[in-house]
């Protein structure tokens, strides 16, 4: 494609960030990137939120982030995809930035979950399943989760303490990343006694929701100039979709949308999952990292969990995934999660990653709208 | 900017359609316009919506679009930006063709509003505004329109009943239009004697919400092939923002956010105001209506009203207005009205406007999301 790069990153660390409303969260990530990237405005600003009105009766962000960010005027618009809608947004980015009448965009991805508690939190969540033939039925984001990780468990013969592995490579990777929520490591025992949630899901298989917002500024190969070659490049970008419902899916335990999803960036960077050197998963909850690396070609159907036990997916692994925590230890701000993906790809592409960093040219990032129904991936290349 | 063409429209009636969801308005509208353009599949599905979440709990929505029309797989989005929603939706579609990675789209517009009533309604419009500055003070969209009615009589020496104009207008075009909701003509008499609703605007000062769902399918010139000397051609996309808040603009009755995104579609065209054959404007109020033919250039300041009391926006004057019956009579199911404007511009630069046919080669359509905060513009010339 086209080609577009990143020239600047913003994040603020993702919290329960009680003092701070959505507007100020992203407002100070956006700062922060174009700050970072030299530049004093741009063409467009990409929001990507899946539930500000859910959370706090505000729609129509994305204008009140250009306005709070010091750019009314600037083209700006909301971008949602459940779970998926900061990567979507990065995707739109990439589309406008492509069609050579944007040259500096602007994606932000935020989320301030904390003014939901109990129950709420779980309304909230379900609007990105059918709500007809799933929410009705009482089916929420983490049972749908768990009748896939039961099922996994029992066509795989697998146990679930298997699936402990993700969960203590994202908390380590965590321990090292100040913008990251939980930064304390986990144990096996800790992972096979914490309580459960919807069995076999415990609140240790399941990321946290949190409040959070990170920014990109993505320029066109124009504008980057001579810093081409100290940018980072986005070599591919593709969204694909599934059935809404899990019961609409001829094989539950494949996720169509993340092999097509991931089948169309490799044909646009014209490489194979045997060339990216890490990759920032939708962790939302274990289940999904086994099958993210399965749908995306890292392992075999059912062998996803090996790459866990195996350590394949440390930072020295084969394929490190999470490497600043994913979702599970950096935390889940929904909505702003894909770009705090492309982010963490940037500072390792940079070599910014500190303890953490993976030597590597590769990166891709994936994110999961609902239960598989949007899944949107980029693969980011090294300066 | 790179050519891009509808070739292909869909509408379903706007009306209460108390015995259909948003996804299957949006749907029909779908298969409607894909039959019409001849094509099997799109590379991608750009949704424009509203409030889904706040009226049915379903977010997530581009996704199920795409599933129930048969596309999963196909890439989808949602857009969102409030009121301005299914024009900002019609926008990315625009971008995405233009990038050259996208050949064939599909932009849908729904809105399923019959099953909120009461004063739920203006719960969920009322999220279109800044909710802690505005709303949380009791400030209901209608409201901040009554505000701003109110200080253009004052500032202008206009009255109430000059405002009629523009509601007869659209109602007696709508009269015309099959998938319009409200098909019979008012008088004067029946404006000012209408029920009051938030002093000065009363009812026929008020677009209904409604249901209904719109759609296009746009491609580039390399699909549309021979097929250009037919299709009507998009010649300007553009979008601007504005301060969020009422109070945080310098002048709040001259609509800063029309201004720009008009600015940018007239200099994208090569056009001014003055080669503008039609245009269908946000009437979500009357006082909307002036503003915005103020802030394209059609008016000066203060003289809006005029061009309704002068005939000037009848279908056979200067610049015809609402020509199927606009968000008064057509009715304005929030986040797909943005579609239906540009499904009208091009049933009109067809000659398929029937009764409502004006002589035309340029039309433009703009839409407002909340009360200026965001406004998408797009011109259409006719084959």
């Amino acid at each position: 494609m086209t080609k577009v790069y990143v020239v600047g990153i913003g994040q603020t660390p993702v919290r329960e960030h009680w003092d701070r409303s959505a507007r100020d969260l992203a407002v100070s990530s956006v700062l922060e990137a174009i700050e970072q990237a030299g530049v004093e405005k741009a063409d467009a600003i990409y929001v990507g939120n899946a539930l500000s009105g859910e959370v706090a009766g505000q729609e129509h962000l994305a204008a009140l982030v250009a306005d709070f960010a010091g750019m009314a005027g600037t083209e700006a618009v909301r971008i949602e995809a459940a779970g998926a809608s900061g990567a979507a947004a990065v995707r739109m980015g990439c589309l406008a930035v492509a069609s050579g009448l944007q040259e500096v965009v602007i994606v932000t991805g935020v989320e301030k979950m904390s003014d939901l508690t109990g129950p709420a939190v779980e309304e909230a969540l379900v609007t990105a399943t059918d709500e007809e033939y799933e929410a009705i039925h009482g089916l929420s984001l983490v049972a749908l989760n768990a009748l896939l990780m039961r099922r996994y468990i029992y066509e795989h013969h697998v146990e679930r303490s298997d699936f402990a592995h993700f969960s203590i490579n994202a908390h380590k990777n965590a321990s090292n990343n100040e913008y990251a929520m939980f930064r304390r490591p986990i144990t096996v025992d800790a992972f096979v006694n914490a309580r459960m949630i919807a069995d076999p899901i415990s609140l240790l298989d399941s990321a946290p929701v949190a409040d959070g917002a990170a920014s990109l500024v993505l320029c066109s190969e124009k504008v980057v100039g001579e810093r081409a070659n100290s940018a980072v490049e986005i070599v591919a970008s593709a969204a694909a979709t599934d059935a809404m419902a899990l019961h609409d899916r001829g094989n539950p335990l494949f996720l169509q949308g993340v092999y097509e999803s991931a089948q169309r960036a490799y044909a646009q960077a014209g490489i194979g999952p045997e060339d990216i050197d890490l990759f920032e998963l939708h962790d939302a909850f274990t289940i999904m990292g086994a099958l993210s690396l399965e749908g995306c070609g890292f392992a075999s159907e059912g062998e996803g969990v090996r790459l866990g036990i195996d350590g394949e997916i440390a930072l020295e692994g084969r394929i490190p995934i999470s490497t600043m925590g994913g979702l599970k230890g950096r935390g889940h701000p929904v909505g702003a999660t894909g770009v705090y993906q492309v982010v963490e790809l940037v500072q390792q592409l940079r070599g910014e990653a500190g303890a953490n960093q993976v030597d590597g040219r590769l990166g891709m990032a994936q994110s999961i709208g609902g239960s598989g129904a949007t899944v949107v991936t980029h693969i980011l290349k090294s300066p």
